[in-house]
């Protein structure tokens, strides 16, 4: 559970950014809206910070993590399903064939995917999804998935904290598989994490009462539908948003509308040799426009092979 | 803003309400939840309170007071839509015709007036609900809407507060519109209002950004959409909850598969003199089948006659 705003100064706040321009924008923006004496000032319940998480808080390379998930259901009840070994994307999945599920939209797999895995209640969903962070490694850092987030984020969400900002996370991400796997993580209870979810239906049986998980898209939380969400559910515009792709910027953009209130950063993934290199072309995670925005209207850009003395927290001297 | 909790005893919690059962159970299952010695011990994250609006918090009769609003603004823009005069329910609307406007099913009224209202931007939206709460008067009480909320219940808020739950509305009336107008009656912040909502749509014009509402319901958020909705938003089951009518019956339901550690509160209408009495055949606010199942399961029922000291803030003794 996050913390209220104590007036506390951290006395070296983002330890794990190196001096400079990004790291003294952040730490100014800061400063100025929790100064009542600031024309920028925001008042504490007005403190909304908004972070995409995929890209922006831990890693999305090969593919966004919450597919190895899906890759390993789809491989342990490939048993009940023989239809699967003919059928695209499962196909793919079965014979590990990453070539074929890259030409695949990711969105388009989600769907699919999600629908063979729905029906369970939530309950039992984040059981099984708690079982296999686990234990499960990622392919090339072998490491769990989540010692694969940003340790300059994590200070980041939590000098934000200490400064009476609420922190979500607005997310293109099954909304489940984040409550089940990234609450402790990051710091962010659920009622704060925002994402893509299923249609859901209420049963009601001889007193028992549960809800099941439709397999059926209820909402995409991407592009368009981040700030369309944030707005329904939170009725508030951002004053902080963090992104790293397109998929973020009508986000960013809607933050901008604050003007000099807001503060909007791109993390930008140009460190090939401790995480990985990717922008204009990539198909997971492209910045392409939003890059050209952020470079035109002067919004902040964390370089992360320049800005950031670790990535992951497991970097850290002990 | 709410606060957490200071392990805080009020030294005298609910005022407003006369000493006796009701009283005494919810202070006992406050005070178990929150005994780390307790069965049913919960811990603070999952403190979650959610609360019906519309004859939960306030008064409903002889119609939902958003209803009135409608009533304003369709008088207030009619020289702009001449058709109105022969188009239910407008017509009924400008002829001040009751009788005719209690026909007409309530979720299909506002469906039908939303729709003419909609086209601006939720924070034009909310400075006119704003400004008309600060005029419009109860065609009966003589006292503006937000002057009619429940004293006993506003005490019930607090001591929850007091003791680390979170309190959320969860109502079938619009968003917007209960955002704009109750967050300070309430002590309740924006992002902890759950309600119907349009769909909206993100404009990105020439560098303005902006989200406009359109004349289509998102979302109903009653009857079974009360539990759906708290789990999608919340993403955790409510320990404790009230309503007032058939609408909060499934969010009620799930919220008693908690076991020993739920509550659920049904407000009842029974004090004609100071407010309304009204119950199985009310077409605003109808309690049947919940009342069947309070009674048939021992949730507890607060008679607003019986149990209540004082209905209205203003009521009270300076
Ligand atoms: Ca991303
Ligand atoms: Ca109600």
């Amino acid at each position: 559970e996050e913390k209220g705003a104590d007036n506390v100064q951290l006395t070296n706040p983002l330890p794990s950014w190196n001096e400079g321009k990004t790291k003294a924008s952040i730490i100014e923006f800061i400063e100025k809206s929790t100064d009542k004496n600031s024309p920028t000032f925001v008042p504490e319940e007005d403190r909304i910070a908004c972070f995409d998480n995929d890209g922006t808080l831990w890693s999305e390379k090969p593919f966004y993590f919450q597919l190895f998930y899906i890759i390993d259901r789809v491989k342990a009840t490939a048993d009940q399903h023989p239809e699967w070994k003919n059928t695209q994307p499962y196909k793919a999945i079965l014979e590990n064939d990453l070539a074929q599920l890259k030409k695949t939209d990711v969105h388009q797999l989600l769907e699919l995917v999600q629908n063979t895995l729905a029906g369970s209640t939530p309950a039992e969903y984040k059981e099984m999804v708690k079982a296999w962070m686990a234990t499960a490694q990622h392919p090339t850092k072998h490491k769990r998935f989540d010692q694969l987030v940003y340790q300059p984020m994590l200070e980041l969400l939590d000098y934000l904290r200490a400064n009476g900002y609420k922190t979500y996370i607005v997310s293109g991400g099954g909304v489940d598989f984040m409550r089940a796997t990234l609450t402790n993580v990051y710091g962010i209870p659920s009622e704060q994490i925002i994402g893509s979810s299923l249609k859901t239906k209420f049963n009601s049986e001889n007193g028992n009462y549960s809800i099941t998980r439709l397999p059926k898209i209820g909402f995409i939380d991407d592009k368009d539908g981040k700030p369309l969400n944030i707005n329904t559910i939170i009725g508030k515009k951002p004053t902080f948003c963090a992104g790293n792709s397109d998929g973020d910027l009508p986000m960013m953009q809607w933050t901008s509308s604050q003007g000099d209130k807001a503060f909007m950063l791109y993390v930008h993934h140009t460190d090939v040799k401790r995480e990985w290199a990717y922008d204009r072309n990539s198909s997971v995670g492209r910045l392409n426009k939003g890059l050209d925005q952020a470079l035109k209207d002067g919004w902040t850009i964390a370089d992360m092979k320049d800005d950031w003395k670790v990535i992951y927290p497991f970097e850290l001297k002990k």
